[in-house]
């Protein structure tokens, strides 16, 4: 479709989306900055660190945002995520739809872009389509957290606090306004089940949830649907079970708990590294086995076009089927009677290396510019580049300079894959070819 | 050229290659664990370790094999490195040819695998090429240490170390016969260079060396070859100066070497990595920043079918291009005027992704069964899976488990890249196939 536009204009929808991001985070520092915004007075840094971690649904924070921030800070920075987690191009799309100006191809161009979707009609409709379910979602959820919250906390707070948590789940932003995260509701199946699903079905990515309400029928589904929905579940039960296994003795974490307890804590931390960053129980008292583990679920992420980041779970998926059909001798993996295209394949390696290479990357500059253990410091980077929101526990003991490197991992995790993923499409076989040469790799 | 053969005569070559590593590594530990193999009894797991760690030329091992093992112990071992280090494949072929038998299509198919040749002609001639290659640098080799050893140790020891240390060299095993491997020959530039040209050119590939032989001028060489050694320069001078950088004030390592000594110290721990595994200052006592940049070297490795193992320069070299046209919106990437085949990006990136994977799950049951954190642990894997033999020093205070762990990694390290280079190779288009359907990654 672009092949033959000019370069500027191919690279445009890229820019415009970044160039969103980054203003969005500007603005988000200044209004953190302010005196109204926090109870004690913060530094630059601190203010665009958390501007950030909002925008790009990350969660990490170097302070406690319940009690540093006023009521004003608060709302800024759910506002930075709801804009952040919907996708400003969706965002600004979405109001000019609502304003009824007429959307020119160029603005399709980058919704398109941003929800993953391959038809560039109906992109309107799409929109208002999004803003409905997550509204929806979002509203559910501020009602059944409520019933719980306003009982224990009274109308004020307790409604107050339903709509903060339902709005970061949803968006996948893992921020809480209480001082442990969630540690103390470990044991509050409500709480638990609530926001989980929350940022399960936002971290499904709103094509996903559509098809799935359209058509009924799992055979009716897309193949993309099918994968994030089995994926998911697998995935999901996989990852409980190897955290209840991995922590079912660690006193620190879940050793102490009931066994119903243990299963609903593993369960909580088995879904929530893909990328909600909610946690339950103390993420830096876990077992190197399991923050390893952690690791590669953070790295995984969600579904494309959704709330969440990381490679995603098509991706991973991909890889996973095509080493299976490699060592089967099959030149093109296929699932539920689909093939999958070769530059899907292509696609998939490439954004699983690149992401790998990134990190690695900025691995090597914390351990540079910090003075802490590579595994806590590896950790943080690959919560970073999935936008995730676990720590150990060391954000606040960075230094300024890492805390600006841990920024930068951000932004690139949360617009990094759809970068790639826009490259790839724009691409265009050259006229001209060079004569082919045997290389041996491997 | 397999396609229309059955299943089972397709993975014969991998069979027979794997079999026979196996089989001399078992025959390695019966040997080693005779009781004139040691100067004390040694466990059948250590006894493992080593004949695994020198078949598959890695260098690492749970004891000093200089004060450990008796003379008769390190001849085992000197030929573990030799028949590991050339190939069994080659050395069966080797053999054969010798014996002037007729080989069968079967056997040259297999050693045209270890030599990366994509032409069946030729191989017997080319067989006899490796042996001369190969006895020709050891030997001149062995004659260049003996003329700085021999004055200092000695007609005998000199003699033995010579050839010892210049079969390990060439074959980069990283075995020494010194206490401290080469940290004494830290500011000893005959020894450093000698060593360091001998597991270069080993790790260049039989291949290329013969190319750089035969053809003269640069213009004519294969691209695979302008890779390999432009790539091998480059990547050599880049890892000094991080080194240099890196290491510059670190008391433990260079930081009060004089600077000649400092930059020698960094080359000789930038050139080593890639897969040879000798070290002249001590592994352990490095920046956590210099560990990292070790691990991406050995990681990378050296050249297709050479004594060097990893994923390969060549291999990472066209993941660096195929970035580099992707941002710039180009279907195929090019070096030197040729370009590089899609099913080579793939091949490329798939063993990339695998190793990645494989390197991932094997620290993860580290973490579940030693007590160590997880950086060395980590080193230990990616050097274990170069089959480069650097470590930090935990490698003797492993479990049994963990040094079992350790055995199969060197294994899949040196086996690995080949097998699935192989299984690419043999991958055959189903006659037939799904329809196509639309999946979003990244
Ligand atoms: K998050
Ligand atoms: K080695």
């Amino acid at each position: 479709m672009f092949t033959k536009q000019s370069r500027h204009r191919q690279l445009s929808p890229l820019t415009v989306i970044a160039g969103s991001f980054l203003l969005l985070i500007i603005i988000g520092t200044f209004l953190l900055k302010l005196p109204i915004a926090t109870e004690v007075p913060i530094s630059w840094v601190d203010a665009l660190f958390v501007a950030t971690s909002g925008t790009t649904v990350t969660g990490l924070s170097v302070f406690d945002p319940g009690s540093t921030l006023t009521l004003f800070g608060e709302i800024v920075l759910l506002v930075l995520i709801q804009c952040g987690g919907l996708g400003l191009m969706i965002f600004a799309v979405a109001l000019l739809a609502l304003l009824r100006r007429k959307i020119g191809l160029k603005n399709r161009i980058y919704v398109q872009e941003s929800l993953g979707q391959s038809t560039a009609g109906g992109m309107v409709k799409l929109v208002i389509w999004v803003l409905i379910f997550v509204f929806a979602f979002e509203g559910a959820a501020v009602i059944l957290l409520s019933l719980h919250w306003i009982p224990e906390y009274g109308w004020n707070k307790g409604f107050y606090y339903s709509v903060f948590h339902a709005i970061s789940a949803f968006n996948n932003a893992g921020f809480s306004l209480f001082p442990d995260n969630l540690v103390q509701f470990a044991g509050d199946p409500v709480v638990n089940i609530i926001l989980s699903m929350m940022f399960i079905i936002g971290g499904l990515g709103f094509v996903v949830v559509m098809e799935i309400f359209q058509k009924k029928t799992f055979r009716e589904w897309s193949l993309h649907t099918k994968m994030m929905v089995v994926g998911t579940i697998i995935l999901n039960i996989v990852a409980t079970i190897t955290l209840f296994i991995l922590e079912y003795n660690n006193p620190d974490t879940i050793g102490n708990f009931s066994i119903y307890d243990k299963v609903l804590a593993s369960y909580f931390q088995g879904v929530t590294p893909r990328t909600a960053g909610f946690n339950t129980i103390a993420t830096g008292e876990m077992e190197d086995s399991s923050l390893l583990f952690t690791m590669i679920l953070m790295f995984i992420g969600g579904g494309t076009a959704s709330t969440a980041s990381g490679i995603k779970l098509t991706t991973f998926i991909v890889i996973v089927l095509a080493s299976i059909s490699f060592v089967k001798g099959i030149q093109e993996p296929h699932l539920f009677g689909r093939s999958i295209r070769t530059e899907v394949l292509i696609r998939s390696l490439a954004i699983t290396t690149v992401s790998m290479f990134i990190i690695f990357f900025f691995i090597f500059l914390l351990t540079l510019t910090e003075d802490i253990a590579v595994l806590p410091l590896a950790f943080e980077v690959v919560s970073s580049f999935g936008t995730v929101g676990l720590s150990t526990g060391i954000t606040a003991d960075l230094s300024s300079i890492g805390k600006v490197i841990i920024c930068i991992v951000m932004f690139i995790g949360r617009i990094g894959p759809l970068t790639l993923f826009f490259l790839f499409l724009k691409q265009k076989r050259e006229t001209f070819k060079f004569p082919y040469d045997q290389v041996h790799t491997g």
